[in-house]
C-alpha cells in the first residue's frame, strides 16, 4: 500500500517522548528519503501538556489530555511513551485491534503481557515495536528475531539496568557504602526518588522475561524469576571482588537446559577476563552464546532520552516501511506466527472478557545451574567459626576453594570469605539457609554465583 | 506469495558452503516453523564436489560443476559462496536481474559492485543479503541498516580482520617476531598460505567500504582508502604500546566531517580504557557512534565456517520471508529506493553494454582527522638524535608529549619512541617523510595513530 503521509499520533511527552518528538524533527528529511513518504505528527496526548514548554517545536502540534480523543484521531502508528498499566494497556491493545501500527517502551507491560499482544497482532494484522523496551539504545531485540535466530541459542546474559551498574561501578571505584552511592545516583539522575524497582532486581526481571520470549520463545511471569537485588552489597564483597580479579554485576540469566530454560537474576561476580566485566558505570550489555558463533556481545546505553529514543524511532521506521508493505512485524517469535488451537483461543478470549488476563506466562522449570559461589561473613570473631562454616558446606559436599580473612579492626563485625568451586544453586540455597542458622553471624551470610 | 517451499541453490561447498548445508540441514524443522515452509537445497554447484566427502547429508542433494546447469536449475535462493570474481560475479547479477533472492558472503565484490547490486535490485524487484561479507558472525549490516539508521552516525570503527587481530595480539602477548606470529597463525588456520590480503589492510578496507556505504550511504572504490597494514611492526612496538596502556589494534575507521566521510586502516594504538583494546584474539568488533547512542559496540567471531554460516542462513531466512511478501530488502540504503535519473541509468546502462563497469564508487574527500601520534625510530646511537628529530617536528608546528628511550643492548639499532600531541593525519605524513630522510635511521620511523 503506498500513502501520501504516514500520521503519527505519540502519548506522553516526558524524557523519552520529547527526545523521540525531536528527534522526529531534527531528521524529517532524510526519513523521508528514507521511507518515501513524510512521518506527520498528528496529536500528542499527555496530561499535563499545558504546563510543559514546547517552544522548540519547528510546526505546531495538535496536543490533547484526552485518552479518548487520542484514541479517536486517525494515526497509521501509536506510539505509547505513558508508561505504567493504563491507559498504556488500553491503547496498545485497542491499536493492536485495529490492525494500527503500535510502538511502545512499555517493559512492564510487555514482560506481563506480550504474548497476548503477539497474539492480537496476529488476529488483526497489526504491528507491533518494542525494542526500546530492553536494553534502551542497544537494538538486541531485532538482532535476536533477524540475525542469531539462525542459530539456536543457548545462553544470553545481560547487564540490563543502568542504575545498578552505576552503583556497583561507583562503590567498586570509590570504596564507598551503597546508600551514600545511592544518593549520588538519585542527585545525579541516574536512580528513580523511589529505587526499589531497580535496585531490588525486578526492572531486570521484567527485560529478562521479554529477551527471553524472543531468544527462546518461552514466555514467563517475572515475577517467577528467582530475583536477588543488590541492596545488601557491602564494600566489603567490592574489595574482595579486587582480589578475586573479578567485577561485581547484576545480571539476568537465562540459560537452555535441554528442552527447558531457566532464568535468574543476581550480582555474580564476573571474572574481569569476560567482556561483560569491562561494561561499567551506566552502560547496559547483552551476551549471546550460540553453538556456531561462541559468544557474541552487545553493548550501548541503556536508558536516557536520547538513547531510548533511536529505537523508539527505529521501531517507527520500521512500522512506516511495515505500513507500505515493505517490511515485516520482525519481533514476532515463529510459535506466535501460527494460528492459535481453539482452545488457547477460546481461553484467552474468555479471560479477556473476565477481566481476568494477568499475563499466561508458563511455569518456570527447576534450576539446573551450577556456579562456583563466593560466600561472605560478618562474624563475632571467636575460635571455630571456619570450622563450623567448613562443616556445614562439607555435609552438603561443597568444596572449599580459598577462605580469606584480611585484617580488620572491628572483631565484633569481622567479614571473612570463603569461595567454593562449582555447586548447584539449589544445593548452595540449601547450605546458605543453614549457614544462617549459625550464632556467630550478625547478619544472614550472602552467597553470590563466580563467572571465571 | 504464499509458496509451497523455498528452492535454494548453493555455489561453493567450501568451508563457509559446508557449515551453511549442515546449518540448514541441522535447523531444519525449526526454519520451517520460522517461515511456514520448508526450504529444499535443490542444487550445489562445486568443481570439485566428487572428491569431497559429503556422507554426512542426511538426505540426497544434486551436485553439478557447471554454472550453466546452476544457472539454468529452477530456484528462490541463489547463495554465492565461491568467492573471487568469476563466476561469483556471474551468478550474482543473473539471479538480480531475475527477481531472485542472492545471498553471498563476497566482500570482494560487494566492496566494488554493491552500488551496481543495488541498483540492478532495485530494477528487477530482488533482493540481495550479504550479511556474512562483513565481521563474519556479527550482524552489523542488519544494525546499520534497520536500528541505527534512526540515527545520524558519525563514525565507525572496526576491528574487522581476524588474522591481523590474532597476530597483533598474540605479538603482545609472547614478545615474538611478527614474522614468527604469522608462521604459527598459518599452521593454526588463522591466516592463509598467502596473507597478503590480510596484513595488507586490504581485506579490512574491502569491509570498512562495504559499511560506509550502509552506514554513511557513501561508495567508495577500496582501493582509494588510504591503508596500512600490519608487517612493519615491531615487538618493540608492543612493548611501548604496554607502556603507554594501549593495545595495538588494526583498525577500519570512517568517520563525517560535514558532508564528507573521510576513511583510513592503520594500526592504531587503542587506550585500554577504550572497548575495542579488550578485543583479542581472532575476535572482530565495530564501535558505531550517532549523536544520541554515544558509542555502541558490537563483538564477536569474525571469521570461519560456523560464524559466517550463521550470518549467511540468516540472510537465507530473511530471503525467505521476503519471497513470502513478510520482510524487506533491508540493506538499501536509502538513496538506491528512488529511480535514478536518466543520466545515471544511461551511463550504467551503457557501461554495462561495453562491460566498462569496474566498480562506480566516488572519489574520496580529503582527510580532516587529528590524532595524537606514536612515532617509532631505529637509529645508529649518535649525540644529537632528539634534538634533530625534535627540530623537525617543531618545524611543522607538531607538539611533542613524551620521549621514551629504554635501555637496549645494540647500539647500532637502537629503538626510540616519540609520542605527539593531536596533529593532522596530513601534517604527521609530511613531518614524517621529512624525518625519513634524517641520516641516523635504519629503516623509515613509524607513525601510528592513537586512540586515548
Amino acid at each position: 500500500m503506498v500513502t501520501s503521509e504516514i500520521r503519527v499520533a505519540l502519548a506522553g511527552l516526558g524524557t523519552v517522548g520529547t527526545a523521540v518528538v525531536r528527534l522526529l524533527q531534527e531528521e524529517a528529511a532524510r526519513y523521508r528519503e528514507e521511507i518515501g513518504v513524510p512521518l506527520r505528527l498528528v496529536l500528542v496526548l499527555d496530561r499535563s501538556y499545558r504546563r510543559k514548554d514546547v517552544s522548540w517545536l519547528a510546526s505546531p502540534v495538535t496536543f490533547t489530555d484526552s485518552v479518548e480523543e487520542f484514541l479517536r484521531t486517525p494515526a497509521d502508528i501509536l506510539v505509547e511513551l505513558l508508561g505504567g498499566t493504563d491507559p498504556a494497556h488500553q491503547i496498545i491493545t485497542t491499536g493492536l485491534k485495529r490492525g494500527q501500527a503500535v510502538v511502545t517502551a512499555n517493559k512492564l507491560l510487555l514482560a506481563k503481557w506480550a504474548r497476548a499482544y503477539f497474539q492480537l497482532a496476529r488476529e488483526h494484522k497489526a504491528y507491533l515495536g518494542f525494542e526500546a523496551a530492553v536494553a534502551g539504545g542497544i537494538p538486541i531485540l531485532r538482532v535476536l528475531r533477524r540475525a542469531l535466530f539462525a542459530d539456536r541459542i543457548i545462553r544470553l546474559r545481560g547487564i540490563l539496568n543502568g542504575t545498578c551498574n552505576f552503583i556497583l561501578s561507583e562503590m567498586a571505584d570509590s570504596g564507598r557504602r551503597f546508600s551514600d552511592v545511592l544518593k549520588e545516583a538519585q542527585v545525579r539522575g541516574y536512580a528513580e526518588a523511589d529505587p526499589e524497582l531497580d535496585i531490588s532486581g525486578r526492572d531486570t526481571a521484567d527485560k529478562l522475561a521479554i529477551l527471553s520470549l524472543l531468544a527462546f520463545g518461552r514466555s514467563v511471569d517475572p515475577e517467577q524469576i528467582p530475583t536477588l537485588g543488590i541492596s545488601m552489597i557491602s564494600p566489603v564483597d567490592l574489595m574482595y571482588a579486587r582480589r578475586l580479579e573479578c567485577a561485581l554485576r547484576l545480571l539476568g540469566v537465562a540459560e537452555r537446559f535441554g528442552e527447558t530454560v531457566s532464568l535468574r537474576v543476581s550480582p555474580f561476580f564476573v571474572s574481569k577476563r569476560l567482556p561483560l566485566s569491562a561494561v561499567s558505570g551506566v552502560l547496559n550489555a547483552v551476551e549471546v552464546v550460540t553453538p556456531r558463533l561462541g559468544s557474541t556481545v552487545f553493548s550501548g546505553r541503556g536508558a536516557g532520552g536520547d538513547p531510548t529514543s533511536v529505537s523508539v524511532v527505529a521501531d517507527i521506521l520500521n512500522a512506516a516501511l511495515w505500513k507500505q508493505g515493505q517490511a515485516p512485524f520482525y519481533l514476532q517469535p515463529f510459535f506466535h506466527r501460527h494460528e492459535p488451537s481453539q482452545q488457547e483461543k477460546g481461553t484467552w478470549d474468555q479471560e479477556k472478557e473476565n477481566g481476568k488476563v494477568e499475563g499466561e506466562a508458563g511455569q518456570l522449570p527447576p534450576f539446573p545451574e551450577e556456579y562456583p559461589f563466593y560466600i561472605r561473613f560478618f562474624v563475632k570473631d571467636r575460635p571455630g567459626i571456619i570450622a563450623a562454616a567448613a562443616n556445614t558446606l562439607a555435609r552438603y559436599q561443597i568444596n572449599i576453594n580459598s577462605v580469606w580473612q584480611e585484617p580488620w579492626s572491628d572483631h565484633r563485625n569481622l567479614p571473612f570469605v570463603m569461595t567454593v568451586e562449582s555447586t548447584p544453586f539449589l544445593t548452595m540455597q540449601q547450605a546458605l539457609s543453614e549457614l544462617s542458622q549459625l550464632d556467630f553471624n550478625n547478619v544472614p551470610p550472602l552467597a553470590l554465583p563466580m563467572l571465571v
